[in-house]
């Protein structure tokens, strides 16, 4: 099913596109290759070469500009407490990737904003608790939205496609549910990139039993990321509102308006310490 | 499954398809490429251009005209009352997109009448209740022919199979509903035409426990749907009744007379404002 | 599934086989293009043409004639009362398409006999009670081989699948049934013959318990038309011996033959109405 | 699933081939198909001539002798009764097709012996009481078995093939089982040659509970026959063992002793008459 | 799915293949072909040749010697007990067919050792009890294996695999289960080579009920097999533990050393008899 | 599904092959296959040579070493107690495969250290406790990353896949779970590389039950050997500690300094024997 193949050019040696990948995850990968081969077809080549794997990072990372793109007013409001919902929740969840930058100018394709986080390094590990982190700052877009207007857009479709795969991995390939057990019920998404553009090994086959609790954990991951982000939001609202603010004015808050919220979180947080009594 | 391999022509760029689209929903795209194809194929052509994409969305916003076929006077009744029940139910919900024209000049394929609404600007974000309000829009013909005749036609297939596919994103793409939680049931259907032209993602594998409350949820959002219609026309029966007469005799109500019955609509809810004890 | 391709000659413009196949279902439509197909293949053809299209319309609606196929006396009988069950349920039931013809001269492949409903006019609507008096008229066949002979045979194969067609169809894609509500089960399938040709959308994904609700709704649909059927042709039991020994006589009943048959009916209604006490 | 494709030779025709095959069932077209496409390969040959029909009727009928394969006597005692098995059923059956013919020669492909009923003119209609003959005839052979030796052996395979063929078809065609109704749960085999050589229409998808159903209805008709087989045999048990001992002795009973074997069955029956009370 | 072409080349008429395959099973045809097209794959040749299956035929009675693969002594007389296992299973069990070598020389493909049994003559039908007991024999050599050393290995996988393919023929095509009735759940495996090349027929579609019923057959009858094994080789630990210690001494034992086994375990029988008390 | 061609070289003899794979698992046997044609693949040449299957070995084995890839101190920390996790289990199990050398210098694909085991000589048979004790090395690397770090990463999900399928084969190729029987629920993995290269047989159909009972049979063998790797890490915890310690100075543990942890681990077990009460 997953067997695309794809015809590398001689110039797109995997090692070259490994060098401009750092910090992918397989899903960023995978979504590399469809996005290369995407640029590919546009050009009618019958190769994928080098500078099509560079188009594709280029989209993956931040998207093209286009400013054509016009929003309503409302749409742009949303777009702003989303894309700051992501960036606070990231800004407050210790451990999480650095944030860089945050915009509400429309890019590439469907996106209307964008949060870039980038890795201080590049991982090989992850921890259970990182995988989770990473759910609550994607779903921490829609979080913001429920919380300040009251209702769910289609804005964070690919937001919870993505937290949903992060979620599925965890429990069918890295066994870290624990009800599930140590068992891997996917083959291994192959961490190189020539495998995946073989199509890797086939599915298992699976109980609907085992099915049933594969989906159960995986919406239990997806909901404790979703109570996280609301949770941390809720507590940040003010801090929330103002960088939101601050977004719909300059478009795009660079790190030092992001250092001011993040000092802003900070505050709260120390505040909040200070308040708690120390008998706990 | 839907790898429906389509050949594009140098000339059939996809921005500028895009260009003639705005406002089209994934639906609509996919709908869009098919209607390409078709056109295509008709003229027996290997590939598919940009005329092919143009006829295409003719056809799928109006049809083609054909006074060639001949309704019963039974028929032509029921698409008056049918016609009527989308539109009535378009001015009557409070957000949903205006209505420009309303006929029940037989056009295109399988179109016996036809309700335009037009947005009034691109939008890039709906929320769950504008979804809501495109069900309850597309059920009003067949609320209309319930409501008057008493009965189901088969008048209605097209408006059920849509409105189902708006349930069923809202349910597995958008993360609309509480109990299946924030989670990706599908896989994200791309924005972009061209992965819709490569096929897009594989579908993921279900439990049938999944599949049954996915089932449910989309079931209960289009009953909802229906009910609002019905009762959205059971509340303007007269305005109902008044309009589809004066389509059955000028087949086509444009932008002024739709005024007439957008006043009537609002005098109907002002009166029963002013009826409404003021202590609730 | 469905994707069965089939070439067309240049000739056959699928407009001028619309014009010859108004009234046709989209189940005959169907049928024709496999018909057509195969008369293609028989002349070892790469294409197929209009004329194919032509033998093939002549074909479904009445067969070829096979003088030659024998049927025993015993199988004559049979076929004579289940083609008046055809009949006479249709002109029994008030708003059945006329009967044109009924005949027990074998023709075409593997009919025995026919009879030949012609709509009166192209229809586009259909209600739910004229597609649930289809259904009766197709089981009409075996409901009067069951009253009189008491057992079932092979002859009706081909009435049930076009009754269950029928049901499911009313099931999947009109909505018509309460429990499972205004949602369309299956993608629509076009009314045009091009998008057929192309093999239609892929069919949708069901949980189990909705294919158990469909398998009963379509039962139900099926076993209610087959109780109708028994019901008229048990009334009208002379009638139907009348005709059958009729039909034995001159192999072919036409249209005067089928007045009488109708007053005969019409008389019997007439004083089963006077018979009854005016109380009720 | 099922679209073989067969090349036809331009001399194939199937009338002729239709000439050579009355009185087949359908599953026996579809065996000539298959044994008609082997010939040719057998051949090395790239399509299927008259010729190879030809052949493949008479590998179906009666198989072609095959003198080498030498049984062992408890096998060929094993053959004697299960041939006489299908005999005897058959001939006390009132209403089966009459016997012309036993042996215990091996032929074909697989045949030990074989039994040769043939129809005394073109069927075009079968009762559901002639398809559970039918059944009953095929598990004679096999209740002969069991009945004398007291075990199951792998004999007959081939005979649980088509009684569950009959079976099955009774079920899902022509809605000859009460509980699930007058539904067709397979798509019609068509009773053209044609049609079954394109691969007959797609099977329909049913729910877990029908499939259920079916099953049940498919294993209950097998299991009747089975019991009238076995209550015939056990009734003339002494005209069973008479009449494998002949068939021993001769290796092929014709007409004439199968004459004798039918008096014998008669006089039983005629005593049994004899004997019973006439107050019943 | 079973349907893997292989081309035969002009010399491979399948006759003469017969004519070394005598007793051959249908489970063994089809692993002669797999052998026949492995072989001529190994030699690069796009057919296969009558040689082709010659070797397959050797290979698949005893395998090719293969001294070079050297066993630890632990693992020698595991596979000593397990041929032993077998043989004996198979020399006391009335019926089996004649034991004529059993060996520990490592040959062919994956074998360890070999117990060869011969048919005294070709077979053409099987009983249900013969089935059994050939179960019993494929689950003899695991059997001896846990008696002695108390632990399951892998090297049985091939007998469990066998075990289960006759256990499942039994069920599925033999009628053999009593609970299952005698319905056919698997087309008939065609006896003949050509239709086994050809694919064979598709497989039927079953419900879960049933499925569910015919896995718990086929583990009952494979259950069965093994108590039987272990029962007997409990009974006869002696002269297991003997002729085991005589194939670590000689590595093969013949007609003439198996004779002496034979006759110490019908001297085994003789006692017990003789010390049975005479009133039962 | 499996059925992945590669065209071989005329060099690649498979015999050739095999002498550089003793010891390998059918598993591993797999992954080489896969290996060698990606390998081929980053050639871009057509067919897989003996070259290839060589590169593909020492990959698999070992991999290449990489030290470009610097991962931070705790994640090197993490690789350290992981690997050391493996090699501790190892020794402490006996029967298990004498361990060679440990590594965290990282290396090929993905591999972030490695422990090499090698058999003493090459196996033919493996019994169940050894295969146990496999599953148990295997997730030694997780437990140790749990007992030390209290947290699950994404490091072991190959040592996951690779458990699991040694798991499944147990339950479903060799017959070791006690209440699925000695039956074989998948087809047999041909020892043979030529056939894995065929694609094998094709997978057989099981009725939902018996999955499920698979799934929690294979679940079952992972948590028990999950609680052995863990029971023996607990117990020599300081051993694993300065296993560690020392891996992280040295990046390569040799034969040496393993013999220093053996002796460690047999002076902790024989301190605990004396300890124990002579009573029990």
């Amino acid at each position: 099913m997953h067997a695309r193949k794809v015809k590398l050019a001689a110039d797109a040696k995997l090692d070259e596109v490994a060098g401009i990948t750092a910090g992918f995850s397989g899903a960023d990968l995978a979504n590399l290759v469809n996005e290369a081969a995407i640029t590919a077809t546009r050009r009618h080549a019958a190769e994928v070469t080098l500078a099509d794997f560079t188009v594709a990072v280029e989209r993956i990372v931040a998207g093209l500009e286009r400013r054509s793109r016009v929003l309503n007013p409302q749409e742009r409001r949303a777009v702003a407490f989303h894309e700051m919902g992501h960036a606070l929740v990231a800004l407050a969840l210790p451990g999480s990737d650095p944030v860089h930058k945050v915009s509400i100018i429309p890019r590439g394709i469907g996106a209307l904003g964008y949060t870039i986080q980038r890795p201080t390094e590049d991982r090989y590990l992850m921890t259970r608790a990182e995988m989770e982190r990473k759910i609550a700052v994607l779903l921490g877009g829609r979080a913001a939205e429920m919380l300040v207007f009251g209702e769910l857009s289609t804005g964070a479709a690919d937001d919870l496609a993505r937290a949903t795969d992060i979620a599925r991995e965890m429990v069918t390939r890295y066994g870290m549910d624990e009800g599930l057990g140590h068992v891997a019920y996917e083959p291994p998404r192959s961490a190189t990139p020539e495998l995946a553009l073989l199509g890797g090994s086939p599915p298992r086959t699976l109980s609907e039993e085992t099915m049933k609790r594969i989906d159960a954990a995986v919406a239990g991951l997806v909901a404790a990321g979703f109570a996280t982000a609301t949770s941390l939001l809720t507590k940040h609202r003010a801090v929330l509102e103002q960088g939101a603010a601050r977004l719909l004015d300059h478009e795009t808050l660079a790190e030092d308006d992001l250092r001011e919220l993040t000092a802003a979180l900070r505050a709260a947080a120390d505040q909040a310490a200070a308040e708690r009594p120390t008998t706990v």
